[in-house]
């Protein structure tokens, strides 16, 4: 036992080395998405290169090998807490390891080459152009994915990364049921009378924005001391510190929704990381489960709260009152309607909360083929319509508003797309789970009393880290694995409400 | 030459990852002055304690002593810009590969201690609480002075971190030369009708000042394609990459010159280091050569440019057009005279051109007998207070105007002073340089033309980094090594134009 504690120690020790290489990373990136002057990105990419082999190299130390040989993540004498340390470490380390140095810098390199690429091809509306690069890194996901070794479709070794436990066998029989229980409700949406959303498309001076999301971020929970909200071309949530959580947004002049919904979703996430237990704080254990636990959090605001009916309740008079010459006119339930409009559409992320989860479906089921070689990227345009005219009856009318239009698979993401949806699904678990236990929850919404969704999210949500999977997470705060029955129920409720189905 | 060769690019290489560090742990400094959460204090420390020490290794690593061994900065071979490179890396290595480890942490640690000690005792106006504090740091410098080595002054050695090759003896008999030859005057404009500053103190909205200020900064050349303006609490320069150059200012709302002259100092800072050649880019060589040439610019465009006549001719309308309620009923000339007017004060940071280098060679004074013993830290404040009625005549009438008033001691940093005053000299000599050489400068300021200033600077100072010492520079840039004639000639020919002497 003492022997074993000092191995423990030795491995804290390491790994807590490895977290703030991980933050000191993430402070160099955000400094690069929100402030760094124009021309300063040479320099800058030259330093995160270094930082990113000297995290690899401690990453995959034969010291961190040798203790994680030596230490038993099952071992009863270790407390629960560091058995999943150990769990989590060796998960880590296991990953990196079996990857070839040379395969790390190529990828690194590819990816590199095909965002600039990918760019220029989806200005142009030119997939040939990308198409190239982007084979190239199908290829290289597979030489990756092989070097991970898994047991059932190529696909579990990736989604692993962003889903640790999630396979493709799961995603697809959750994705199935979905669709088709989907179908029915699209089809009814789109033959009944649509909600006019206008006025969301009027003149909303960024500033009254900022004032209006920050209000509301304080609001629901997310702690600006321990925080911040900054502007950004892409919006995202980075953790540089246990204290250091910090968001971003982007202001469109003409479309409230970006940020008003932008913000409140980043708040999620970032509350999320702003909940996780101080003992976990600097650990590999601390931070979000899964990036589908993650983005339950942070869809929950967004739109189980924050595009609901109570929720505007409490905040319309106040936006109203900003905004007096752009909504004046419009009636809070006019709004509320108009934030939820539902209307197939090309473009993934400017989805409604009703075919968003199609859009993820698509890119899953064209990934799987791609990986397990029934796709070549060079049918990739024709598949990604023909699949699009099925799910969501309409086809891009060019591959910039189609298959080109998300950066992930140029940036090398492919498997992390289902995390997207799995959101949603938890998200929606979640938010039944604590309807169950607060009955009168949409008063306390109306009052602007958030505190009972925070309260119960950081009971049984946000404390634990990675200290359970996401599966286990689930089970444990709800009694029920993942169930999409809930978010179809959710969905079902809401917008035949909406739209007098 | 194919071996010196081969050493001479891999000690570039190394170089280069140490400048990246160097590079790393600014951002990270830089993010903590300006961005950072409220909270997130501890975890920065424990990041730039780890990046620091990393830094130190590859600072003093035996691989580097084994190049610097094998190689000649005087071999006539190499380039003169290699010659100095390796002159410089051997400068630093020497320096640091000198002081013990434990020392170095030491050190750290007691500074560390000493400014939270030091905030509260300058609040509380009790001297008494930071004298334990100051004789370790004052006995810590000693020891590490030792560890340096110097032939003549003790002084010397803690000097040279900072203006390197410059003693002790050198800057004695320039401060005396200065002090003696500044007392007529002083004594001449305490004698005269004070001129009127009162409508400096009115209100100034925040963004109007920072509207101005980045005008101005942009007039005079600073490109913020390769840098930015910040709010801190303390204004700073630094450098976080060869194009990443960021100024920070602090608005007083009821004291326009704070930001107004700040900016243009900083902005003095940042051109020096947006000139620096591009060859020098990310290697030892490229930075400012020493703090008082870097002061030099700063306070030039500051003090000799920034509250010259000429300049305000072109801004003042501008000014006054911005602030009609606070500056309307104010003259150019008096505007003029406001923002120069001359009184001995207590305080270092408030100081105008005339007296501000008293202040310096107060403490230099001060410093010197620390460090030789002829000073015993408990009568450090009777020693101010005597000294600045002879310099200055006033007393302060407390510690907290006085002895407790600057932040440097307490950081650790003795022998630094100095360099303050070199740059108003250096400053004034290079002025009068540009002037022989455009005698119709005055007129191409009040056109709001700057190029002639700048471009002097960017021919004879700053692409040279520190390629040659201050000493070097100076004599190559204007022909005589450093004379304290022309600030002295400066000073009287303004001051004594604003007071009618």
């Amino acid at each position: 036992m003492a022997e074993e504690n000092k191995l423990l120690a030795r491995l804290k020790e390491l790994d807590r080395e490895i977290v703030h290489f991980v933050h000191m990373i993430d402070i160099l990136d955000w400094d690069q998405q929100t402030y760094m002057p124009e021309f300063a990105s040479d320099a800058r990419a030259d330093q995160l290169a270094l930082l990113e082999s000297m995290s690899h190299q401690r990453n995959t130390s034969p010291e961190l090998g040798e203790l994680l040989e030596s230490l038993d993540s099952e071992n009863p004498v270790l407390s629960e807490q560091d058995r999943a340390f150990v769990r989590e470490v060796r998960r880590r380390y296991t990953k990196l390891v079996k990857l070839p140095e040379s395969l790390v810098a190529t990828f690194a390199r590819e990816r590199s080459l095909a965002q600039s690429v990918w760019v220029k091809a989806k200005e142009a509306d030119r997939f040939a152009d990308f198409a190239p690069n982007l084979e190239r890194l199908v290829d290289l996901s597979r030489e990756i994915a092989e070097c991970y070794g898994y047991s059932e479709h190529i696909y579990d070794a990736l989604l692993d990364t962003y889903e640790p436990g999630m396979t493709a066998a799961e995603v697809t029989q959750v994705f199935d049921n979905v669709a088709r229980s989907l179908q029915p409700l699209v089809a009814a949406i789109a033959d009944a009378p649509q909600v006019r959303s206008d006025f969301l498309e009027r003149e909303y001076p960024a500033a009254l924005q900022e004032q209006i999301g920050r209000d509301i971020l304080t609001d629901i929970g997310f702690d600006f001391k321990r925080g911040r909200l900054d502007v950004s071309a892409h919006p995202f949530t980075t953790t540089l510190g246990p204290h250091d959580i910090r968001l971003t947004t982007n202001y469109a002049l003409n479309y409230l929704p970006k940020s008003l919904f932008g913000s409140i979703h980043e708040g999620g996430h970032g509350m999320y990381e702003q909940g996780i237990s101080a003992e976990l704080h600097g650990t590999v254990l601390g931070e979000g489960t899964s990036l589908g636990i993650h983005e339950s959090q942070s869809r929950s605001w967004e739109n189980i709260i924050g595009r609901s009916l109570p929720f505007w309740k409490h905040y319309y008079p106040r936006l109203q009152g900003a905004f007096q010459q752009q909504l004046g006119e419009v009636s809070l339930y006019e709004f509320y309607c108009g934030i939820n409009k539902v209307e197939p559409s090309c473009i993934r992320i400017e989805a409604d909360e009703v075919t968003y989860n199609l859009h993820i479906i698509l890119r899953f089921e064209l990934e799987k083929m791609l990986l397990s070689g029934d796709l070549a990227v060079k049918d990739l345009p024709a598949a990604w319509n023909d699949r699009m005219k099925e799910l969501l009856g309409i086809a891009p009318p060019n591959d910039k508003e189609g298959v080109l239009q998300d950066v992930h698979w140029s940036a090398g993401l492919i498997g992390y797309f289902p995390t997207y949806a799995l959101g949603n699904l938890y998200g929606a678990q979640f938010a039944a789970k604590i309807r169950d236990l607060v009955p009168d929850i949409d008063t306390k919404l109306e009052n602007g009393d958030f505190s009972s969704v925070l309260s119960w999210q950081r009971e049984h949500i946000h404390p634990y880290g990675k200290t359970y999977s996401a599966g286990e997470l689930c089970e444990k705060a709800t009694g029920s694995r993942l169930d999409p029955g809930f978010f179809i129920e959710y969905l079902n409720g809401k917008f035949k409400d909406i739209y007098g189905l």
